[in-house]
């Protein structure tokens, strides 16, 4: 089995990688990491949205519904995507509408995927385990921002790999998978002075939103592992 | 003055630097080193196109020609792209005509810049000095392989952002500009044990054309620095 690294959804068009494969989606700060939060704490599903207009049609609707841009909760919604938003008293058992910047738009592309899992630091260990089981080629999908590589989703990337080669039959394909394993290796001694340098990190920052990042980073706290598939997103951990 | 590395031509619209920028083009693998040896040894003029059929046009119309085509000369050309056909007895004092799979597309996609530098490891020296001078925004634009993130290209493109930073004046405004520079600094203890890891490399190794690979890896063997402006590359070193 192949493993390939897209480094934002601008070039998952371009994949190497053709068939039998999942996507592995990467939306370290927040989406990605958010949606395990969510299940955690008990969602039931999510409906992940790709337009702001779909979101507050939802919202008119009834449904609970979490949607931001750039990185600010939007007043008609009921959540923004901090992990810390989705308590088991706010969502569990629950429906949940998802619409994020970045996150749901990087749903949409890889579309043409049979399974989306959800990747983050927090659900590291429990996706790779998945994905072995699955046997299938497996596409890092970073969402990067606003088209752009970012280093937060490009070093979970690297830490995912590194992760899959430990395992018989994994190799990987690009250029861009050494690269992030690298990146991680570098990293991972001193992750979070290490992102410092990361841009994103400053933005949230700005926002008064960076009260997550130590948990964005957290490795292996939860044992779900968030699926999309027709439409819907699931925990088949 | 702010340093930005895009790491394939199909993010250049994308780049955040809007204004009053230099592009500095790095096709390590291998026409920015071509075009910096052809320089070296004494071509007069290198006319770049996009396309296959003009480069067949220019021939007709009695150029000297250099075009390849994933790695491979073409057989109506006088010359595929390797730094090593371009000798002083075959190019010097003479106009080139040369299209490249990656090299000169990127070319035709970062012509809003005003002036587009060739960057190699071969005259990193020479070009950080020359950029100084022109005292600009600097977007190091890597040509990548068919869309995808290459490594030699971001490990040139690191090692330039990290040269410019000694000089005063400069910052950067991207995270991949960030991971160039840790790639670089991973990669400098070695570089060809390094490169092993490269797609590219293997590829060229595959056609038989590997012959260039320690003279693209070479630092600072020549000070031209080839300038593509209105139409036509000429060296303002």
């Amino acid at each position: 089995m192949t493993i390939e690294v897209c480094f934002t959804p601008k070039l998952f068009p371009d994949i190497t990688t053709k068939e039998n494969f999942i996507v592995v989606l990467a939306d370290i700060l927040r989406a990605t990491t958010s949606i395990c939060a969510a299940f955690q704490n008990g969602v039931k599903e999510i409906l992940p949205v790709a337009s702001l207009e779909e979101a507050r049609e939802m919202k008119l609707k009834g449904f609970l519904v979490a949607s931001e841009q750039d990185g600010k909760k939007l007043d008609w919604a009921d959540f923004g995507n901090s992990a810390f938003n989705f308590t088991t008293e706010a969502i569990g058992g629950r429906t949940l509408v998802y619409c994020t910047t970045n996150g749901t738009r990087a749903i949409e592309i890889a579309k043409s995927a049979e399974k989306i899992a959800m990747g983050a630091f927090v659900n590291l260990s429990a996706l790779a385990e998945w994905l072995v089981k699955e046997n299938k080629n497996v596409v890092i999908l970073c969402s990067g921002w606003k088209n752009k590589f970012c280093i937060e989703d490009s070093l979970f990337a690297g830490a995912l790999t590194a992760k899959l080669l430990n395992y018989p039959g994994y190799t990987t394909c690009c250029d861009s998978a050494q690269a992030s394993m690298d990146l991680w290796k570098v990293a991972s001694v001193d992750l979070l002075s290490y992102l410092e340098k990361a841009a994103h990190r400053h933005r949230l920052k700005k926002l008064g939103l960076d009260d997550v990042i130590p948990y964005s980073f957290s490795t292996d706290t939860t044992r779900v592992v968030p699926v999309y598939e027709n439409g819907v997103i699931r925990d088949l951990g």
